[in-house]
């Protein structure tokens, strides 16, 4: 992969990397569009697809997460993407393991403060894998610009951050959330509702949606006011529970107190097994 | 720096880097004349020149490091050295800052097995200190090889596991050390010997040679006891006091229980309150 992307930083093409876990949807390829047009015609794109061990948590949904490497290839081929990058475990990390004595992988990029919050709190370790591997995938691909999607907003924001501090010459672009016909945002995780909790699934949406609401109704509401309000909503859902709401300044992620227009809400909420998240500006 | 090294890369340069605190000695220079044979005529060198602040602890020297940019920058262009990068505090960590809350900096790249032994013990944060802010020259100035000295031995030992395990696109070289007519290994650090403390300051260099000398009498002596009589020689000057003597495995640096040909010494002595390292292969 240096090989290549190296001989095409010597032919002056512009590298874009889309960085996935593959079982891609339309939002991932509006993510590879995006790219495209950063990088030009002449440009080259590469998405890698990796499902990384290192940022799931032994009791989440690691080894049953979809895979379909074919369908995958086969859409971005469609895309016109010039390399999908699919390492290996044992590639992305020697003696194919993560932990215990055992591993020989010891270095891991930790991002300290973005990463306390929201996610960082249902999943403590969660961060510390996704800028391990992402700065690996920016080393391996080198990438001039790389394309994360805005559902994984505090991702995005931890990347960014760890982009300037460790002064990666890479330009980070967050693209919007695409999202189904009744506004779930789309997800990979979305494979796992069935029945009845695919339409539980759009409470996300509609909890969203009451937020932008009531600030039209009144300039400013307290955050706590508004947290209670979206409990209530979202645990009408009989099979939805609330992990997280939380409504921050979307540079720091630091929380406000009274919420007004262009403040951040971000949400993560279990609809039967499966974790869901979302965000928007207010 | 990124946009010149950029443009070098277009036009098919290779590119060098020597990672320096600068105060440049004779060590140095071999680095950077290591350096200029690997990439070749035609390649590009850079000397980068900082003293990192999160490599110091606070009780350390970092605001006595011996600085002198004029006189650095006139034995590196002697060399033929393309070009020397010196970044100020506020241009390497936003804010200026390193600590505490007001800091905006918030992304480390940690090692967390090599950097716990040796020096790791004896500075604790400062490994920390060192793969970040390496990432960060490597990540600035986009070098294919960067030329490291043997004298930090554990140093060149854990950007080697850093480079493999995030994948950076650069050959890291270990240089030997460059050692005064009488042993002492040159440092920065030695302008701080005065006096006697300068002759003392050999003992180090004598310690090892026991060393040799006692693996020459037999094939495998205990690591205890080569660390015992270390101690007694390096206490038999007044003023020098052993923080640790180690021998170790080279790649992994794991403690020996004997001590045999190929096996690494490393030392760390206080002279005075100058605290000086070495090592060697026996």
């Amino acid at each position: 992969m240096q090989r290549l992307t190296k001989k095409w930083h010597r032919d002056g093409a512009h590298v874009g990397l889309v960085p996935t876990m593959g079982y891609l949807h339309e939002g991932h390829l509006s993510l590879v569009r995006e790219a495209r047009k950063r990088v030009g015609k002449k440009g080259k794109v590469t998405v890698s697809i990796y499902v990384n061990p290192t940022q799931f948590a032994p009791a989440e949904d690691f080894s049953k997460y979809p895979r379909d490497l074919k369908r995958d290839c086969a859409m971005l081929r469609k895309e016109g993407v010039d390399v999908v990058f699919a390492p290996t475990d044992g590639e992305m990390y020697p003696a194919g393991s993560t932990g215990g004595e055992a591993t020989l992988f010891s270095t891991y990029v930790v991002e300290e403060k973005l990463s306390k919050a929201m996610e960082g709190v249902s999943r403590p370790a969660h961060f510390r894998g996704v800028t391990t591997v992402v700065a690996k995938l920016f080393n391996l691909v080198l990438p001039d610009v790389a394309v994360f999607g805005q559902k994984d907003f505090q991702q995005a924001t931890i990347i960014r951050r760890m982009v300037r501090d460790l002064n990666f010459p890479v330009r980070v672009i967050v693209a919007p959330t695409v999202r189904e016909a009744d506004g779930l945002a789309m997800s990979s995780r979305n494979k796992y509702l069935e029945g009845d909790l695919r339409r539980q699934a759009t409470v996300l949406r509609r909890a969203m949606d009451a937020a932008h609401a009531a600030l039209k109704r009144s300039k400013k509401i307290s955050a706590a006011r508004l947290k209670a309000d979206t409990r209530k909503l979202i645990e009408s859902e009989p099979d939805a529970r609330l992990d997280y709401v939380e409504f921050f300044e979307p540079e720091t992620l630091a929380p406000v107190a009274d919420v007004s227009t262009g403040v951040r809400m971000a949400l993560a909420v279990v609809v039967g097994k499966t974790r869901l998240i979302d965000n928007e500006t207010l």
